[in-house]
């Protein structure tokens, strides 16, 4: 149906296995028959889990499930549907999650508290989990290690590529790998560990280090990207460490002061930074890439507030769609934001180019280099308040026809 | 260009000249040529004014200009254009709007004090206040009572159809009258008196009064309209009361607490009402007229910040646009709100229609039912969240393609 994002990466990346990780996908029929939508991943005792979820106050069964099991920090499994969000379900959406728990549990010979769950597409239909029963044993049995493209495939809704990322940390005693997958497209907003995305490490970390990486990485790679400012009631990241290069000589970290995390932070949020970004190339009928930077902001969150305002602006997304450098209506979105700013001081560059200086028009601003410029797939576009030292990036797409159209029809 | 909305009222009202207010408009060639793009209103001597400005931390020099003068309330004549909105032009705008208010002085033998100004259309351009000069003879000459529909149109940017309405209040001694005309589209949001909007009594009225009864008639009415959440540098209501009515018998409105405030509020409150509604039916690229109702909130603001919420979520203006009922998506809404919100005490209907209960689909909830009221050019959206008696009701339009289309080239 609709064809893949023009701003998708070439190809899907490569992803090594990870040890003590066994993936498997399944057709289940939860929406459409023969489409794959289901993903098992199993996961080999041990394995530490740490995880953010929407802030939505009213989240979907699913992230209940999670979140009343996460602080106990250990998985034995990971289940992903796609094609019904089990979100606004009521008391079935709770069954719903029961039962499909322990169908996981069962198959996998774990407890059902160690299985993790998470679903999306649409919202408010009842999810009939019976139809895990059917291909669970056949998803057990055919697990194994790697199938990355499959696995981040089973999980898309209106996503146009599949979105997976990988990093390997040389650690002193061995290396170890991190390997990412995300789904994305629409309904997507900071201020939470935004959409689906799963992330897992053959790294030996306690849950509450892992947790502390996964809460500190969040905040600039997932929480800095938004498509449309609308929050799902779904939207899950989670973390998991299977402990598996313990055998390779990787001694555990369970310090936030262990000097190998250093590394393993960078490769890890450098694998949070890619999918994050890889949903904003698929922000629902984008066309551009948006990155906007704010500098000179009183403070960092302010800064943060002012580039949301600009990037959740309905008229600077379409005023991008348009290929037009329109920074008045960057100005617009800068005096809605609340935050400090002071429209003399203001200056606006797209791309590199400044179109204004002070408060005004640039006086050197070329219509014709800044057309060329807009008309480019990537937008850079920086916001110097000059009011202090507060700096923060946000990364959105433009607002297009498409993306009406997708979400006009979503249902039908 | 663009076709009128269908949302449009059949024609425009009947509206009587009001006593000392004489109108007049002008082609100035501000931004296209032979459009007319300036409207004069001459306001007898004694005309009380007050004012709502756009709470923009970037606010045009017009809203700059009136704000540092609506405090003396008193006015001599209002000059506003199209075409440009001199915002966000610095030193330049502010001089701009000095040199408009000393032309308008000059043609009209009022001080420059007591002119009030307002701009509308593209955002960062200079605005050359000399084109002024070479209308403002003939405006002051031409003017003449009533003309509102002429009025409307000069001030008209994206809009596709003049705006105005009318009341007429009996007083014990006389009637009075109230008119007002507006222009919106696009940049409209609530949190300001919205967009440009002028209204006009003879009511002999003092400016404390006008004062009081414009910030209390806002709330339910302006401030209660989105289109896109989009908040302009140039919102500007303001209201003029000529007093003419003085010269029929009716006695000053000095007090707050005079009695006959009741009937007049009513009137007034009519007016901004109705003007506000048919900025939401004139939404760029609407096809279809939104209200939201939340009821049941822990407060009537929680009500508002919700009913707003859904109002400006993309998802829920594209699912309506595409005729869907995706409560779904409502229930996003209301969940991102972060407001007191309980899942499974949530109702919602669509044109009377119940399609959630207790946060579940309705069972008896008919597809074809709901079908058919979403094909309706009106949609009342009701949220009920079972949770206190705070209630409030936000009007908006759909999210169309055409929105996209007018945004995405409204410089070029």
């Amino acid at each position: 149906m609709t064809s893949i994002s023009p701003l998708a990466p070439a190809s899907f990346p490569q992803m090594p296995p990870i040890d003590g990780v066994r993936l498997s996908t399944a057709a289940a029929g939860i929406r459409y028959p023969g489409r794959t939508d289901v993903l098992l991943a199993l996961l080999d005792p041990g394995t530490a889990v740490a995880g953010v979820f929407t802030r939505s106050k009213c989240p979907s069964a699913p992230v209940d499930w999670c979140r009343a099991r996460i602080k106990a920090g250990s998985a034995g499994a990971l289940v992903v549907n796609s094609g019904n969000a089990n979100a606004f379900t009521g008391k079935t959406g709770r069954v719903a999650t029961e039962l499909t728990a322990q169908i996981a549990a069962n198959a996998a010979g774990c407890k059902a508290e160690r299985i993790f769950l998470a679903s999306t597409g649409v919202i408010g239909e009842p999810l009939d989990a019976t139809k895990f029963a059917t291909v669970m044993e056949g998803l057990v049995a055919d697990a194994a290690p790697g199938g990355w493209e499959a696995a981040a495939r089973a999980i898309m809704t209106t996503d146009t590529f599949p979105k997976g990322a990988a990093a390997v940390v040389r650690l002193p005693s061995s290396p170890v790998t991190i390997c990412g997958i995300a789904k994305g497209a629409g309904m997507i907003a900071p201020d939470m560990g935004t959409m689906l995305s799963f992330v897992f490490t053959d790294a030996p970390i306690a849950p509450a280090v892992l947790r502390k990486l996964l809460h500190e990485g969040v905040e600039d790679t997932f929480n800095a990207v938004t498509i449309d400012g609308d929050t799902s009631t779904s939207d899950t990241l989670l973390a998991f460490a299977t402990g598996a290069a313990a055998a390779r000589g990787v001694a555990k970290i369970t310090s936030p002061s262990d000097s190998r995390l250093a590394a393993f932070r960078k490769g890890f949020n450098a694998v949070l930074a890619d999918l994050a970004e890889q949903v904003a190339r698929d922000g629902e009928g984008a066309r551009k890439l948006v990155e906007i930077v704010v500098e000179g902001a009183k403070s960092r969150s302010s800064a943060r507030r002012i580039a949301r305002s600009i990037a959740n602006s309905p008229l600077v997304k379409t005023a991008i769609a348009g290929e037009d450098a329109n920074w008045g209506r960057v100005v617009m979105a800068v005096g809605k934001a609340g935050e400090p700013a002071d429209r003399d001081r203001l200056s606006i560059w797209f791309n590199g180019i400044r179109v204004a200086h002070k408060g005004e028009r640039d006086a050197a601003y070329d219509e014709a280099a800044v057309s060329a410029a807009m008309k480019k797939p990537e937008i850079a576009l920086k916001v110097a308040l000059g009011l202090g030292k507060g700096r923060d990036r946000v990364l959105t797409c433009d607002l297009t026809k498409e993306y009406v159209a997708i979400n006009g029809d979503y249902r039908s």
